[in-house]
């Protein structure tokens, strides 16, 4: 393979945060999501179902995707284990893990519901029916254990999986040209072959990448096997599981939002491992189409109920808006594979802003509570729920926060990447040796950010430091010295030397608060304004307002964005920067139809991070406020 | 029966019109209209079903509403024969009226579809049957017809169909307790007792508007007797049908609009005849809150195409609006009794806003192309069409039309009341004799209204003129000398003298342009602005613009609504004022979201009435604009 990736990531368990913004998080994530999850596949018969044991008449009938939830939540405790050793959570997994080895049939195949409910419909319908996505989400969760134990059961038990998928689907005489209704083993096969060294694996991602939407259509030719009129798919059209074409003929982000982001995510690791330069301008020129007319500013996505996914271009309503967790989730994801593929900085903006806003609203603050949709206004009808009879959100921000700092650096031969900054520590292998940092921060209330090298190789080596797109001002000192001739490459600031021990990099990002004005094509969100500081979108909640009738209330924009005044409050929402600013409360009386602009008395407005939203009481929001 | 009503009606014999504006409307009714849906009664078989002469496998099946759109090209004609002799015409009418007498079933019993179709369930479900609708239509047209011709054949079916629905519906131990799904037939009752000096149909329709809501349901009732669950109901609430509990116990407009709109409108006629103050009360409660909270600025109504009527307060959007033609020629209806009922103003500024904008939206000014729903804001997917299956829209304008000029006038024992302006004459009985005016106006297109007295009793006799509730500034001069002192009563202009032929009034109505703006509570709408001018809303048509993508049209509000210049265009759109102001560009390129705000180059804007929208190609539209 020939590897255009220009950074490897730096695996979670080489960096530390100790900052108060995600360190807390991943503690509640394993202190109270992965028990809580863990409880939930029991009480709901998801794990009971490995064992076969359901029968016609009981409750909790199994379901076709209820692999995926188990597996992302080993993949998540997986994760958590290497990072943070638990002898109970260990061997709770062997448990699963061996219930796993048992249920597998011996051909390979693997799927609870089709080995336990419906052992004739076996593949019979890729479109709708999950497996090959439940095998996807079970590899990823093989090869964190791996990772985490060295432990080989769970590997073997799905590299016997794959050998049995490569079989089935492929080019060759005696093969199907199938491919997954919902994309997701794309990418973990990619992983398995990376663990494994296994070439065949890989070439089975790709070979499920190029074998999408061509003619003559499988899911037509699957469904009149099945007896199905094709015309009759209740989605009405492949776009909804991107393939009504070849991906290398889509141009536009279509159809359910999750599906689609896995799949670009996939198609990403397969264009930098091979070399291929056209796939990778098609997924640059989805990219572009997503950003410039189909993305929420919380870095959610999504418009619709109806397919989970893409409508039109400019359809970004607030209230109406759906912004799936697990979407965003799939955009950190694409954005993760883009970044370490082409270096540049604007895909680490893109995977910071979901992540500090459309990911992390997905899960309240004590860890137990979701959301699934993520809007960007509410009424009060929007509550976070303990768990969904489609679970998939939980588990997956689960497998993210125990993960997550496995996003924050990068390596490439002679770099070190910071592409997200928190207070922490790492030491991050290069050609020359490892390289060990601390980092001194506030961020993301504050933009001041100190490095310390705390052990270098003794060659030059450069330090990429990120400048969000966001920072307009910001200013760096090496061991005190003002840095007049940084280059700036590619949204990264490069510091070039051979690094000591003890050498000290001030990074001084400024971080004013921002007014946001949405494109005009935005028909929902005409005279409204949102406001940002940092990588945070703000959002106003009614119980903090004076004025708690949020469409009553207009910012009032005169003054600037400066008129908004960041506080740090440390024991509201866990510890939270507000923005408080003025604002006008709108005149209620009258009727319908008036001959004066809206005016109101002066007042003030409280702003709280979007990503902390809905964690009080039920209220009215507002990430898209009135502006005077 | 005791008279609340105030004003008696003027019927439309007795006022020509003679203007540009509505003039050239009702002689395309009479000559395009007539004849267009006339032919469609033929070409979709609902003439045929007349004759029972349907069988299974025949296309066309017939409905069991079919009646009520014959009904209304019935009463449409005879209104229109009434004032325009036309023998044809009068044949048709007498053939189509026979088979209907022929049809009729030896009790009365009169309905095509359950006569012809399915006979076994005649009365079995009043909730969604339209058998009482149907009648009701019928027996509004034969007391057109009879108005209009002389002739007993039509009113003496409809009395006997009257007579059945008596005997079947009311409070007596052998009567059922039912009351209309849609209503209609309440309204159509008391025409028909002031036609025949009946009581007893008045007293039906009385029976009609208590008996609704009732405890024990009578729809619970009678879907257990069809053996339904009245659970089942597939609009989930009785609200759908205003019959969720009493009328005199509801304060909220709900459900279906046009069938509230009806109930309304016969509620007030029982409520005036009564002398039922309660009641006004409870109607006069029903119509602030929709006039406060649920009405378009068009003066449309029903926000939701799902019951096709309303939703909740503020829901107003504009291109998502419904705003059935049929529902605002029902609030037509209900401000005209409204009106008649109390002598109040702002009854007849809702009369008017609703007919000018609203109402005639839903007729094509060929008279053969029309709107169902009237949003206030199109993509360019809207277009007129000359036919819906379900056909309630075309004959309700055309009969609207056909008896248009008994909108104008009101008289009561000592006054003439103008309640709308346009030129023409008419001669109306008063208590001491006839007055007969004349009228020179150029209205709605210029706010001078000129009346001259042809001819005038000896008695004293007030001559009322409404003032706009839209108009700020006006003046009035009789035989030249301006009057200084005027009683403005209930929104009319009271000038009481002994009047002579040869007087002449000369009212000036201001008619500036106006700038409006909607309730901050109304979500959809927040940051935009519409023209008006007079009694007219004005609306952009991408295809006038030189910015045809009307989302990147901001109106420059900055000067004023006075910047908004008018033009009488004698040729366009059958000659019409447009209104021409300064506008901006809004710049397009860029991202999604923006720092700064919306900014654009120098343009002007062009308005035309929303009345004639969608009559030349098919373009964006918008009622609300953007403001700069």
């Amino acid at each position: 393979m020939i590897r255009m990736q220009a950074l490897r990531p730096v695996p979670h368990t080489r960096v530390t945060l100790t900052d108060a913004f995600w360190a807390p998080r991943i503690e509640v994530n394993r202190t109270a999501t992965l028990p809580h999850v863990r409880q939930q596949l029991e009480a709901t018969g998801r794990l009971a179902a490995l064992d076969l044991a359901w029968r016609i008449g009981m409750p909790n009938k199994p379901h076709h995707f209820w692999d995926s939830d188990i597996a992302k939540w080993l993949e998540a405790a997986s994760l958590s284990l290497a990072a943070h050793p638990d002898p109970a959570l260990e061997a709770d997994l062997d448990m699963i893990i061996e219930r796993y080895a048992n249920l597998q049939h011996p051909s390979g195949y693997l799927n609870s519901y089709f080995l336990g409910i419906d052992p004739s419909r076996r593949w019979a319908n890729l479109r709708d029916a999950h497996e090959l996505y439940c095998v996807g989400h079970l590899i990823e969760a093989a090869v964190a254990h791996h990772a985490a134990t060295g432990k080989r059961t769970f590997l073997e038990v799905m590299c016997r999986a794959a050998d049995h998928v490569c079989a089935e689907f492929g080019w060759g005489r005696d093969q199907r040209r199938g491919y997954p209704g919902h994309e997701e083993i794309e990418l973990a096969l990619v992983k398995l072959a990376a663990a494994t060294g296994e070439r065949r694996y890989f070439e089975q991602a790709r070979y499920f990448i190029d074998a999408r939407g061509q003619q003559p259509h499988y899911y037509e030719i699957e469904a009149r096997l099945r007896g199905d009129d094709p015309r009759a798919y209740w989605a009405k059209t492949y776009e909804y599981v991107q393939a009504h074409v070849p991906l290398r003929e889509q141009t536009t982000v279509v159809g359910h939002a999750v599906r689609a982001m896995y799949l670009y995510a996939g198609a990403t690791d397969v264009a930098a491992a091979t070399g291929d330069t056209g796939l990778l301008a098609v997924l640059e020129g989805l990219w572009k189409q997503l950003v410039d007319t189909r993305l929420f500013v919380t870095g959610g996505i999504g418009t619709s109920g109806d397919n989970e996914g893409f409508t039109r271009d400019y359809d970004l309503p607030d209230e109406d808006a759906y912004a799936e967790t697990c979407a965003a989730i799939g955009l950190v994801f694409w954005a993760q594979r883009m970044l370490a593929t082409t270096g540049q900085g604007q895909y680490a903006d893109m995977l910071e802003r979901a992540l500090y806003n459309g990911v992390l609203s997905g899960v309240g603050l004590d860890g137990t509570r979701f959301f699934y949709e993520n809007p960007l206004a509410s009424g009060g009808q929007h509550a976070r729920e303990a768990w969904y009879s489609c679970a998939c959100c939980p588990p997956n921000i689960a497998r993210l926060l125990a993960g997550l700092p496995g996003l924050f650096l990068g390596s490439s031969d002679d770099s070190v990447w910071m592409h997200l900054y928190a207070q922490g520590r790492a030491s991050v292998p290069v050609a020359a040796g490892v390289l060990s940092l601390s980092t001194q921060s506030c961020y993301p209330w504050d933009g001041a950010v100190g490095v310390t090298v705390e052990a270098a190789p003794g060659a030059p080596l450069a330090l990429r430091l990120r400048i969000p797109g966001w920072c307009v001002r910001w200013r760096v000192r090496v061991n005190g010295a003002p840095l007049e001739s940084a280059v700036l490459e590619n949204g990264y600031l490069v510091l070039r030397r051979v690094w000591r021990a003890g050498d000290r990099i001030d990074l001084q990002l400024g971080m004013p608060v921002r007014f946001t004005y949405p494109h005009p094509r935005i028909r929902a969100l005409a005279g409204r304004v949102a406001v940002e500081r940092g990588p945070l979108v703000y959002c106003l909640e009614g119980v903090d307002q004076r004025e708690r009738d949020l469409e009553l209330l207009a910012l009032d924009t005169s003054a600037g964005p400066a008129a908004f005044k960041p506080h740090h409050d440390h024991h509201l929402l866990g510890g939270v920067t507000l923005l408080r600013g003025p604002a006008r409360r709108l005149g209620a009386a009258g009727g319908l139809y008036r001959s004066r602009p809206l005016s109101g008395d002066v007042t003030d407005a409280t702003l709280i991070p979007y990503a902390v939203w809905a964690n009080r009481a039920r209220t009215e929001m507002r990430v898209w406020g009135r502006s005077t």
